[in-house]
């Protein structure tokens, strides 16, 4: 082959390459449905994140390409997300109003932004970072954020005018609403929003019984979101309620958005940063999370940096082409690979097709009511509240039950990114906590045995001049004062105390402050004419160790094992008893 | 005894109740001498803190004493010290300007605010919160803070006029300076930082040389800062340099202050919160790790909850009488040991001769030049600047050193706040990586024996159809990804495989993500027929599982020992080779 075409086949990504033809029916099948099904809820998320609904549409051609062809997952999908579309609108929304251009633009530049950081981050490989929140962080964080996307549709459902987001504004509007009685916006939203939440069990149920197969059946459920807004489209065309004034999409441009370069000025570089690396953050650890959870079922492996790369390419081209942060979702991963997609084949299938709808259904959408709209969010919202996760979590460590509680109320009433950060310090405060309150067991010898065990626990042999300890974490800055404060007390309880012996078996580290700590310990007891030994240390920590500076101080030795330790330090011990005096320290006294 | 007696008896401190009369003449020597040699620190911390000398004086007396009532250490000295004194000035010089009533109000809010923390935190027991900070972090910041400490100092030891505290700002004060002559107040200020400097060692040298004791000699040594800063005095009213326009301490109110009774207001409240915090945070760790440290060496205990009570009383004194943050001080406590302090009565005898002091040389100390005082701050700081310790920790563990950088350089280029911020990120980051990239070892059995060793080092025993991972690091989120991906990897590696046998002698923890992550593996596992077993699970990691959704859902079974699951599973082995097939789990399609 030529070399330029070697260098275009590079170009492809691997799985192209790979690509087993037999799939091929699948993947087209799959992407078909999957544009359809998506439909309602990329109109939706755009609604939420406070920008036109056909943007949404739009972010689910170029953006969902890019990712197919730069990221590791095969069955992973991108697009517009309840997560980051509520994110956008919280951090938005204090800077400018919906609706403009200007909120536009702020919106572009997120998309921005974070596509950078993540495209960075996966440059430095920092997928590492997604592991600084923990799951019950993370349930908290959805739950609490699906309150938040509640709060602010009810206003759409309502078809309410005024949009204030507080919860005392929001409550006035409501009963100043109901009191001047309910427009045919609030109706059709309260309708659709019935039928949405109570079809899906009834009408799986009724589909079943009337002979339907249960996938079949459940097929069909997934179908009635799009039958519901297409319901509601038709009503509003119908009756020509957009004449009584109620809120609809609007005419669309139309086709497809030109691309649209631009940079973000400095102050909005300013006002959005510290949101950008949250919303990186945020939508790193769900892509991550849920492409692990979608490759470990299907037997296959994700790279959490090219997962990175991924999504920031998509949220770099979103960036231009739409202009609104995309994410890999659960709900639109799930459809796709209830769908039956096999690669990222299918998701360029849906792109296309989502291409093609744009185009042909755009005067239809332009009919389609808000509040019809505002109700399939908020269903999706409500099944994101998980409460079962916070009662198993505070069932299991009530310290993670206080982390999810703390996340979530945090999003609610002090906003997202205060409420993860207090998410993210509740679970590393915690985490030190406990290591800084390291298990430490004194050991003795099980007779007749080379066995050591707890002395609390076990009948086992002392020596009255040495205690053993054994350390049951490595040793660091947060606990090294705790085995500094057992060590005295073990002094003060055995006043006949010759030798300390630490028992490293279990220590798989030992930072600079904790080495320092022990050689603190090694000259205090030096000083009282007590040995510090060491016991069963570990390859790696020996070898930092034999480097610094307790090695040369050590008063005392180091043992292969306890055994070796607790019989030398026997039959040392008659010569012990008397130590060597040394002179006193010298000090001044006027 | 009558209850009323008992009552006030309750009062006392513990040490009052205890005191051993013998060491009543060493305690009140070691006062007094104390006293006149922490002078000239006490004037200059208050200068350093943008405030007028003689609050120093001030805050050495009554705050010193609720401390000696209230805290635990028997030697610890509180008063003002450098790092409080910087932290004060960084914080409070861009809300108002030095000298002002103003900025006097804050520097009490700030005393007031941070000593209420203090009492919080030592009724929540929230002492462990100082080991947020690791050795190298605490050494960067003291070092980055001397950097701040000379560069704010140096103007007035120049007796610069106007106060720019950014770099370029001071340097052309400088040259300026240079460029126009020195002033008197510069000479006075060279002069004495000269002395100091070098008169250290020369000193000492000579006395001892001359015949003195060493000890006698060291003790002269000592009384440098005193003798520079009366003999700076005596030039300025000798040759009037006042006149001259020379800074001086200027005139003292007659006596003692009045209490000064106040409440910040809302809006210094909101301004000072963070710092007030920080300070809270930096006094505590400092306090602890000196109190800790020196009762260590006199085979004492202290309490970090007493010590946050007795910082807490202390600036809560200092906040009303005086009005400046004070803390715990390394020098000043070392002072006090080498006076041969032995119980909090000496700092009482201390503070008692500072008010006489105030008393009866408030007139001399009014002729004290600006300059001198700079001198021996600047002498302060370049001790405090501790580059050893950055060698050390950077050739024991690079993450450490980078940490001390980090935080020293943030101090010094970011500010106090966001360095210290940028050093526990360092070592926090530091932490959660180490323990997100756990030791996993592969086991076998060595032959004729029950001991399990890692299959890399050992020639061991394996069952083809059975791994035995053992994970050397308490299960939690930051590493439970690794295991995940560990265990997926053994998949591929090995397909034969039947059983996984997670060995979990060194697993202290498993919280709530670590044990959702079992689950989904147990769940993968299983599907692919394959049985996830435990073995040498520890008591309170067992008994948290066992009420965990793991235990009921769990495909193998939980072995006592290594050697019990080797033995079972190479028996069951053969029967378990052709498994049961499951039904393929339902899934529907168009």
């Amino acid at each position: 082959m030529p070399a330029p075409g070697r260098f275009l086949l590079r170009l492809l990504p691997g799985w192209i390459l790979r690509y087993p033809r037999q799939r091929l029916a699948e993947d087209l099948v799959a992407g078909l449905i999957v544009a359809f099904l998506a439909l309602p809820q990329s109109l939706a998320y755009a609604l939420l994140a406070g920008l036109p609904p056909q943007v949404g549409l739009y972010v689910s051609i170029l953006p969902a390409i890019a990712y197919a062809w730069v990221g590791s997952s095969m069955v992973q999908a991108v697009g517009p997300v309840a997560i980051t579309a509520i994110m956008t609108y919280t951090v938005l929304q204090p800077l400018a109003t919906p609706g403009t251009p200007e909120y536009a633009g702020l919106a572009a530049s997120l998309a921005l932004l974070s596509g950078v950081l993540l495209t960075i981050g996966s440059l430095l490989r920092l997928g590492f970072l997604s592991q600084l929140l923990s799951r019950p962080v993370i349930q908290g964080f959805i739950s609490g954020s699906a309150v938040l996307i509640l709060l602010s549709q009810s206003r759409h459902l309502l078809g309410l005018e005024s949009g204030s987001d507080s919860w005392p504004g929001l409550w006035a509007a409501l009963l100043a609403q109901l009191a001047g009685g309910l427009g045919p916006a609030a109706l059709i939203g309260l309708v659709a929003l019935a039928v949405l939440a109570l079809g899906r069990t009834l009408l799986e149920h009724a589909l079943v019984r009337c002979g339907m197969a249960a996938a079949r059946a459940k097929f069909i459920v997934r179908l009635l979101p799009l039958m519901v807004i297409a319901a509601a489209s038709a009503v509003v065309l119908h009756f020509n309620l957009e004449a009584r004034g109620i809120a609809v999409v609007g005419p669309l441009a139309s086709g497809l958005p030109d691309f649209h370069w631009f940079l973000p000025d400095h102050a909005s570089l300013g006002k959005l940063a510290v949101p950008a690396m949250l919303l990186a953050l945020v939508g790193m650890v769900q892509n991550i999370a849920m492409a692990q959870a979608l490759a470990i079922k299907r037997h296959e492996r994700v790279d959490a940096n090219s997962e990175l790369l991924g999504l920031g390419a998509a949220n770099m081209v979103a960036a231009v082409y739409g202009g609104m942060p995309v994410g890999g979702g659960v709900s639109r991963s799930a459809l796709n690979v209830a769908a039956g997609a096999q690669s990222p084949l299918a998701s360029i299938v849906t792109a296309a097709t989502m291409g093609v709808i744009v185009y042909a259904l755009a005067s239809f959408f332009s009919h389609l009511p808000l509040a019809a709209l505002a109700a399939s969010i908020m269903v999706a919202a409500f099944s994101m509240i998980d409460l079962k996760s916070w009662r198993e979590a505070w069932a299991y460590d009530r310290a993670d039950g206080l982390a999810w509680l703390g996340t979530a109320g945090g999003v609610v009433f002090l906003g997202l990114e205060r409420g993860i950060g207090l998410g993210i310090m509740l679970s590393l405060t915690t985490l030190l906590l406990r290591a800084s309150t390291p298990h430490i067991a004194r050991l003795g010898r099980i007779p007749g045995s080379e066995h050591f065990r707890n002395t609390d626990r076990h009948a086992v042999e002392t020596l009255p001049e040495v205690v053993f300890l054994r350390i049951d974490e490595s040793l660091f800055f947060g606990n090294q004062s705790a085995v500094e404060a057992r060590i005295a007390s073990e002094l003060l309880e055995t006043p006949t105390l010759r030798h300390v012996v630490l028992v490293m078996s279990a220590v798989n580290r030992v930072d600079t402050t904790a080495m320092e700590m022990l050689c603190d310990i090694n000259r205090d007891l030096d000083e009282r004419q007590i040995h510090l030994h060491l016991a069963e240390v570990k390859g790696p920590v020996h070898d930092r160790l034999h480097h610094s500076r307790l090695w040369p101080a050590l008063s005392g030795q180091v043992f292969l094992s306890v055994n070796e330790a607790f019989e030398k330090l026997r039959l040392a011990a008659p010569r012990l008893t008397v130590p060597a005096n040394k002179a006193p320290s010298p000090s001044w006294h006027p």
